[in-house]
């Protein structure tokens, strides 16, 4: 279960306080917090509700440095308590499909919409799949991040680090897509502030 | 700018609070609202900081009525004030690397930051750089999901919709990838409850 919302920052205060921080403090990443962050990022929308995203939470001081070495040494998978590798498995949608369906529906239309979202992935070829899958995932790496912030936890979303090196490490199935690593914890440097274009170069109203 | 944070919900309402809603009140929506929303999404991370989500806001009542045609006619299109037309455009990301290098950098670093970027981005085929710029966007659909919720507003992300026609409404570049048609207004409907892959399902802790 989800504890209380108070203890939550805002989504504005979540967005402008993130950074991506590379040192952390030797605080350890308690266990509730982690399972706190991943249900609000489960509850993050993906077309036809398949959920493709998960998680493989590296706590283990001993994995974790293996990890680093798959991730280019970068300092802040050694620095920060826990590095949470999101995750997509192509396959397991595929077998997930009758679990994601709503429940709210009747029985013959919960077959159907089984049967079509099972037609709109087999109709793709198995890498389109991937990175149709894989796309997706990336919806909870947005939530996976402000939820962090808004528990006060800091993180480093990281692209960076040998694919195949991680899968086989971690036990992940040869062909799941690794959207990132990120490391979380309690942050120790202030971080760069934001730099982004200006809204004037992202939207237009029509 | 963005306005005060106390109007804005915390992170896990806006997240428990989000549903896909299909009926919309007759209410406008005003367009400070959407830029404030749009400011929040602004600050989602991206590898790299490239920011390849761009905006086209649907407000005006017949372009929504051509753009409900191109997306088969679904009824949150003309229900709903205003339709974020989510999308990316890996030329206008590669022309815009020197623009996202942080200023903070020394001269020297921001060239060689803008060029190891660049040529991470031109290593990749045509088909994989949009794939990986589009895929890079829907971190934002996240934000924005997010952001639109802590408002108090309500959306439908819709994926249904014919890519081509929507881009020659709009006028959006032939190659641009449409992530999302996100429809948004005050809801006038309650909504599917969540129905969600339990955290065992998504998580393992090592």
């Amino acid at each position: 279960m989800i504890a209380s919302s108070e203890l939550s920052l805002s989504v504005l205060d979540a967005a402008r306080n993130r950074r991506s921080i590379r040192r952390y403090t030797n605080d350890p990443m308690p266990r509730e917090d982690l399972r706190e962050i991943l249900e609000v990022v489960s509850l993050a929308p993906s077309a036809f509700n398949v959920q493709p995203w998960r998680f493989l939470v590296v706590e283990d001081p001993s994995l974790k440095t293996r990890l680093a070495a798959a991730a280019f040494n970068q300092p802040q998978v050694l620095a920060a308590p826990a590095v949470i590798v999101l995750y997509s498995d192509a396959d397991e949608v595929l077998r997930s499909v009758a679990d994601v369906v709503h429940p709210g529906l009747a029985p013959e239309q919960r077959a159907k919409t089984a049967q079509s979202i099972l037609a709109f992935l087999n109709a793709k070829s198995t890498a389109e799949r991937e990175e149709w899958v894989a796309a997706q995932a990336n919806i909870a790496l947005g939530y996976l991040l402000l939820a962090a912030s808004a528990l006060d936890y800091q993180t480093s979303a990281m692209g960076g680090f040998d694919p195949a090196a991680v899968k086989k490490l971690l036990g992940l199935p040869a062909r799941a897509r690794i959207n990132a690593l990120v490391a979380i914890g309690k942050g120790d440097e202030e971080g760069f502030p934001h730099h982004r274009l200006p809204l004037e170069r992202l939207a237009t109203f029509r």
